[in-house]
This record gives C-alpha cells, sequence and structure tokens, in this order.
C-alpha cells in the first residue's frame, strides 16, 4: 500500500470558481488523482499539477447505488495506487454529498481521510440572488433539507419545518416543485414567498420569485432548469429585494409576490 | 461622493485562515478599509495593502442597537471617504451576522454591495470535529438557530426543530445551554446525542461529547468555552466517530454517548 495514501474530501462551492478556498487550491496542487461531480466547475481541475489524474465520476439526476459503491472502490483503489487522492464536490461534501460515506469507506481500508469545506450552495446560492437565510427580525432559523430520498419520496423533515417558522431550503427539489407547493402551502398559505434559482453563482444563474400559489404556473413559462436551489419563507417576499431587483439582476425573472 | 464607494460583504470562514475564498482573498487585496469583526482571524488582514485601514468593530457577546448603527455609519462614512470597505465577518455574512442590515443602510446610501459567501460555521464546524450534518439514512435535514434573540430570549423556531427529526445546529448558545437541554430533551429525550464545539477549525477547537441527559454535568467539569457551536441529533452518535475518536483528535473530550 502506497504510504502516501490519502482522501481529501474537497467542497468546490456553489459554482464560481473563485469561492474556493485557499486550503482548497492547496489541495487540488498537491493531488495525484481528482475524482470530481457534475456540478463542480471544471476550471478548477487547472489547479491541478500535469501528472493528475482527472475523472469525472458525476451524473446530475441522483446516483445509483451501484454507482456510489464504483466511486468508493474507486477512491481506495486510486489512494493506494497514486497517493493522495482528491474528491472534488460541488459545495460542501457533508451537505447531502455522501462524503460521510465516503470517508467511512476510506478509513475502512486504512487511508488518511481530511475533510476541507466548502461554501454550501444552501446558504450562498440564496444569498448572491439577494435573499439572505436570516434577517434580524424576520427569520431566526433555516431548515436545510433534501427534495430527493432514496425511495423518491419527500422527507417527512419538509413536512414538519413547513409547520414552524423557519425559512426553508430545498436541494435536488425541481421535479418535486408540485408537490413540495401542495405540502408546505397547506401550513404556510398561497402568499408565502418561494423562489427558485438555477445555477446560483455563475453566468446561468436565473431566478424566479413567486409566491405557492402561483410558483408552480410561473414555472411552467419560466421553465427554470437544473440544478435548482429552493428557498421558501419570509426572507424572499422582503421589500429590499423588491425594490433592488431591476436594478441589479440581468438574470432575473420576476413576478408578483 | 467618492465614485468608487463600494461595500464588500465578505466571509472569512470559521477560523482557520486558509478557509477563506479565492474571492475573498481578492477583495483584501483590494480593501481601503477593512472593518473586521472579533471571530475574524486576524492574519487575514495581512491580505491587506499597506495602506487599508484595518479597524475592529468586533464584540463577543452581542451587540447593541447602538453599536450597530455606528457599524453602519462608519460603512457608509469610510466608503464615500476612502471607497473599498470591506466588512469581514466570521463564517457567512447573512447566517446571524446582521450582513442583510448592513447592505439595506449602505444601499439605502447609493452605495454598491457586493456579497461574498463564507464557508460558514454552522456546516463546517461539525464536519471538522467529524460530525457531518447529513448522513444518508440517518438525517435528511438540518436546522440552524440562534441561542440568541434580541430580547434574550431563545427563539420558537429551536423548540418547533426539537420536535422533529433534523439535525440541530445552534449558534451562541453556550449561556443558554441549561434551557436549549430542556426544550430539546422534553421532545427527544435524555439519550439524543449532543456535541458542543468551542474554537473549531482551529488550535484551539475542544469538542465534548455526551447526550442531553449528561451534557450539562459534563460541562460543568469541561468549562468549554465560547464561542461555541452546539449540534443535536443521531449523526452525533455515529459509531464511525465513536471509534475514531482517541485516534484522530488531540483536544477532544469524550464521554459517554
Amino acid at each position: 500500500m502506497n504510504t502516501q495514501a490519502k482522501l481529501s474530501l474537497l467542497g468546490a462551492g456553489p459554482g464560481d470558481p473563485e469561492l474556493i478556498s485557499l486550503k482548497g487550491i492547496k489541495a487540488l496542487q498537491t493531488a495525484d488523482v481528482i475524482l470530481y461531480d457534475a456540478l463542480v466547475n471544471e476550471q478548477l481541475l487547472d489547479w491541478a499539477p500535469a501528472h493528475c489524474l482527472r475523472i469525472f465520476v458525476g451524473k446530475r439526476a441522483g446516483r445509483h447505488e451501484k454507482q456510489q459503491e464504483e466511486i468508493n472502490r474507486m477512491i481506495v483503489g486510486y489512494a493506494q495506487a497514486k497517493g493522495h487522492v482528491v474528491r472534488l464536490k460541488g459545495g460542501d461534501p457533508f451537505v447531502f454529498g455522501r462524503g460521510a460515506e465516503e470517508r467511512d469507506f476510506a478509513k475502512a481500508y486504512g487511508i488518511k481521510v481530511e475533510y476541507i469545506p466548502g461554501i454550501s450552495s444552501s446558504i450562498a446560492v440564496p444569498g448572491l440572488a439577494d435573499i439572505p437565510l436570516t434577517q434580524r427580525g424576520m427569520s431566526e432559523s433555516f431548515t436545510v433539507v433534501t427534495g430527493t430520498l432514496r425511495n423518491g419520496e419527500i422527507s417527512p423533515d419538509l413536512k414538519h419545518a413547513a409547520s414552524g417558522q423557519s425559512t426553508l431550503v430545498i436541494l435536488m427539489g425541481l421535479k418535486k416543485l408540485d408537490k413540495i407547493v401542495e405540502i408546505v402551502g397547506k401550513s404556510r398559505g398561497g402568499s408565502e414567498g418561494i423562489a427558485l434559482i438555477q445555477q446560483g453563482s455563475t453566468s446561468g444563474q436565473r431566478v424566479l420569485v413567486g409566491n405557492l400559489g402561483n410558483i408552480v404556473s410561473l414555472q411552467h413559462s419560466a421553465q427554470i432548469q437544473s440544478p435548482v436551489l429552493i428557498i421558501i419563507g419570509s426572507v424572499v417576499r422582503n421589500r429590499h429585494f423588491e425594490q433592488q431587483i431591476w436594478e441589479d439582476f440581468s438574470h432575473f425573472i420576476y413576478a408578483q409576490v
């Protein structure tokens, strides 16, 4: 076994290649193999040395167990054969990234694991669309939930969170938009604000703003595309956002909230 | 008015000075004035040019309204007088950082505002203590809540989230530990896992792990100090964490979960 065998679980951030950490850049600069996901900006691969293998292991619409097992085996195999493997994931590796499973698998083979956090899309993408997740006197908490479970169902956690006041952030939920709107609308009513943000932080960013009562029909016209982050709560409706929207955001699509 | 007047709301990350983004470094390199908080690593100031004013505006234990108003005025005054003001905040500016208020104030004076997200302590600090916030089959969501409201009370959002399954992350909650344990314990019982993490990501990191039934007495002995992040949920109890704890973490304090 390679005595330098090491796995860096590295968060690439939300998409903008400048939103990676300095520590992340240093990991890429010493990588022997990079295994990267679909949501990672490929410009980041340029930080790696010439000899480094760059291997795409992504698939946008979820991942089958078999694929995940293969990635786990690749991590261990390449670490043993080549040394420093960087597992480059969109956002942060521990936010629905299956980073914990990859960590556990590698450690079970005696491979040293380092976690290098990334800027999570769950926080940065709303902020970059001028929707802060927390705002004094308006939002005292936020809940981040995955829109798609293993069994294809919506998490009971979403239903529970909907019945409170927390700002909701839903990742990978676009295909379930109708169902999400139905579940949250039951507790919060049709006037609650909602935004869909496509490819946040990149030049492909588009933002659709509406409320739970009209977002499905707005999306029917707007056709916001995956990857999408959904945010629901009072912070979407804040006045400042409405005032500034035409001035600052060329890619915004706006509808009355 | 200075035509270059600009505010960068910049997230410094959780403490490790290498956990700032490349975009953040570039902002610091063009700063004329940096207004920085208590939780910011001062090594980051070294990125700024020689002429840049570096002004400490932090205060650990909350902030009075008057102080916040003064910071708002400093942002506008310095931007108008000097040009590029960087407001350097621990973690991410929009996670309980009052970034939204500073943005609104500056924009009202016609100052251009840029948000540069940071790595939020709410996600990275648990991960760096080997507690991923999400884990497949164990945690489908996480809720981040502030431990201290303006009125000194605990947010109703905590009580609500406690009655669900979401992993809980509580910022600025150490002084209210007794009360938090009481509130969450009513829903989740004494065996629910909890960890207190002091100065996560830095050399001062200490982690106290226990359950809702014993954490108050453990803390009585351990005396974990602010700034502290509290994490509650099944992910704290995961087996891998228990197995690895002695091997990897010199600053860990461990108690039976």
